[in-house]
């Protein structure tokens, strides 16, 4: 079909526009056909240690400037990434790399002693004398381009495929909500390995637009950027958010600014409030990262008449409500969020029994429960029960309790969030030990952290004799946020 | 595939910007939700009177809001659009509708005189009471959504079908050229049985863009809206801007207008100089009925330095430049331009074999000569040489020529282009009378205005004894207008 193929963004973007500047990084700011040569490059090194379209590579690196010409070099090649959280263990990510049945991992020296297999160190790959690369010129757009990693009930994390459409129409689908204006900047302070993150390096070799990358959220190189770099555009999460709007004092953002493009879980109305007063325009959204970045996104002028809402889908998507027996929800009425769209994954890697099992007909069924009002407006009720959003990371508390459980002194464990001031909310575990077994809080956050990344590690430990659990022993998460709510200790 | 699904495009804008502004048109405004609401209602007529999902109906209307709602309506039900030009004489239109195997013709009262078959008259329509129409409420982006006639060396023409994702990606493509602003406003004095016209209309719904629209075009009025309207971004040919132009004398365009997008042909040296001296931002372009309006486009700040330049592709196309043996023509070589993207035609209506002959696996052979300039731009040195660009109106020799070699006292006929002060230029015939024939100028144009629409009658008849053609017998026809050049009468 013809509506398959186009030109590889980064190529048709540096011939269009090759002096517009395309990223701010530090001191150093580059055009797009000074990013394109350096990709370029990057794309003949990787080629000459091997690399080859249509692999798998895994790319652990920090958010940084070569993270970006690395990632545009693999898309060049044709090679799929693999794009790997850097907070995880080395189990974890070697996990990963297994599954993806990576061919190469892409990663620098501050990773490179964590034993993991068929490194690639960036430090090294620059030194490689270059090869002319064979340059994929053209893509087709159901042609994988990442693969991101996300958990489940199941406890295993499951890779999402997103493909060059999958991205694309996230783009598009974003521009047709916010517009595209001549002078947009974009301020990437969210990790380039979230699709957060991702998705404002496609959306500026799509639009033509420059970003502004930041290694980390620092609220007053955020605040200087804004309006020193003229950025009319962030991606924010609460906890960012709040920390640059608590920051503000008296003053206001520059009048360029636009749009706090606002992801990971509906504010707070306080906050809300706060940035109504101080004239700050919030987008809530909802989306996730089978949906390639926002799906759904409320505009500022609804942020307070709709609050709580995360709005209406984009002009690409569609969305439904449904009930246990599979009919639609009436207005009003909640029910499980079902997604569809060109921005919508194709589905998990390696693993089409959960493909069809979450998917059917092009629907994503997301395990997230909400409901429409009478104009339409999505309501997220609770993201999946089992979904605890930390600081804008996802922590499912099905892995976390299979690592407890392979403690020889742990009979069972549940795990859910409690609200935390800084974090929205972090993990807490509810523990029953073998009896007579002295196992300690301290030894277990111990044996989690040579386990799990930290973020992961709960904050909080309850022994207690037994967990809640249904008539079909399923465990009833809620409840023990309840018994957190309760300010219970149940041992 | 996923990427194939999107809800219908009104619909979901109506959904979404209920409220904005979504046509003007004399001294009625009417916002998406009202168009969505007029749309639904006529739709609801035109289910009543038979019509069904996957019909093709010919519409042949003139420029007015009414023809907006049907042809919304014709896409809330399913049903393909045969646009007929109005212009157009019955023998013309009966052709094309019984070649489109057309189950219903909409027309209106001033064309229903013409004897065309199965017509509904639009007057009638709107008093006709409505049913519940069954709403397409999700299309599929490779799904047909209008049909619109060109001709070729053939004579005959051919139905090009347009998609729903070929006017989609025209649109988008559009819009990471030219940027998408808060504010924007399309004026539309082009026909809407144009792809310039049509397409205008996809763009309002897709961007949730209020649109002027004119029943022709005035240039009063133009520059009376310009203003009032707050206009932005306004489609022209060269005939309409230099009229535009000349009637500026000293005042210029009002500040919010930023966009002139000029198709249908190179723009003389003399105009763009004007345009420069008046600031007035024209966008050259190329395009045809096949890629759903502009392919090619010309940013203002080129507009002199590539003097005649159509410019780059648009972001999701794809241009090469090919010889006649089949090799890629080299920088600055003029060969066959040759265009791919999600926007180019999926093939011509029930003629498998000439979309065959004309598409090669995604690539469009337009048959029109060009090259590419060291950084990419395109100059089109010739559009096909058997096409004739007359005030935006493609006129084509061999369909001229089929008209005159049907009458008794005609031997041979070619037809070409002259120059023309007015409308860029009109056709001109050459005639080879049989021996002992007394047939006047004013017979055959009488002969042509009874088988041709007036704008494609030849303007100058030439009688000769023979036409120029080569060994295998073609017609020369750059001779044919060498001899007019040369200002000799041949007889």
């Amino acid at each position: 079909m013809n509506n398959e193929f186009m030109p590889n963004f980064l190529l048709k973007r540096a011939f269009l526009t090759p002096k517009r500047t395309a990223i701010y990084f530090h001191d150093e700011t580059l055009t797009f056909q000074e990013l394109y040569d350096r990709a370029y490059d990057t794309a003949g090194k990787l080629q000459k240690l091997s690399l080859r379209k249509d692999q798998y590579v895994g790319v652990l690196l920090k958010t940084h400037l070569d993270t970006v010409i690395i990632l545009f070099a693999l898309q060049l090649l044709g090679v799929k990434a693999v794009i790997l959280n850097n907070r995880l263990t080395p189990t974890e990510l070697t996990w990963q790399l297994t599954d993806s049945k990576a061919a190469f991992l892409i990663t620098e020296t501050a990773f490179s002693n964590m034993g993991l297999p068929k490194q690639i160190i960036k430090e090294e790959l620059f030194a490689v004398e270059k090869e002319i690369p064979v340059i994929q010129e053209e893509i087709s757009l159901s042609e994988v381009c990442t693969i991101m990693y996300t958990s489940g009930t199941t406890g295993n994390p499951k890779g999402v495929m997103q493909t060059y459409g999958n991205h694309w129409w996230s783009a598009v689908g974003s521009a047709l909500n916010l517009g595209i204006n001549d002078h947009d900047c974009w301020l990437c302070a969210v990790p380039l390995f979230h699709i957060s993150g991702y998705s404002i390096l496609m959306r500026s070799v799509i639009y033509g637009m420059p970003i502004v990358l930041h290694e980390s959220f620092h609220v007053e190189k955020t605040l200087k950027d804004l309006t020193e770099k003229k950025v009319t555009i962030m991606s924010v999460v609460t906890t960012t958010l709040t920390r640059i709007v608590d920051h503000l004092k008296e003053e206001s953002l520059p009048n360029h600014f636009r749009c706090m493009l606002l992801g990971g879980g509906p504010a707070p109305l306080p906050l809300l409030e706060k940035c109504v007063e101080k004239n700050i325009p919030v987008f809530q959204s909802y989306g996730m990262t089978e949906t390639a970045s926002q799906i759904v996104t409320l505009s500022p002028e609804y942020s307070l008449s709709k609050l709580g809402s995360a709005g209406k889908p984009l002009f690409p998507a569609q969305i439904k409500i449904e009930l246990e027996d599979g009919q639609a929800a009436s207005k009003g009425k909640p029910g499980e969020i079902v997604v569809k769209g060109p921005n919508v994954t194709k589905g998990y890697l390696f693993r089409p029994e959960v493909t069809r099992e979450k998917i059917h007909d092009g629907w994503l069924y997301t395990g997230d429960i909400g409901y429409l009002d009478d104009e339409g407006f999505l309501f997220v009720l609770d993201r999946r029960s089992d979904l605890i959003i930390s600081g804008g990371e996802n922590i499912y508390p099905a892995e976390l309790e299979a690592v407890l459980l392979a403690h020889p002194d742990i009979v069972d464990a549940g795990v859910t969030g409690m609200e935390d001031a800084k974090w929205g909310h972090v993990p807490a575990a509810f523990i029953v030990k073998k009896e007579g077994s002295t196992l300690s809080e301290e030894e277990l956050v111990q044996f989690c952290l040579d386990r799990l990344a930290k973020y992961k590690v709960p904050k909080g430990f309850y022994f207690t004799k037994s967990l809640p659990r249904n008539a079909a022993k399923k465990l009833l998460r809620r409840k023990l946020w309840e018994w957190i709510k309760e300010g219970s200790d149940k041992e």
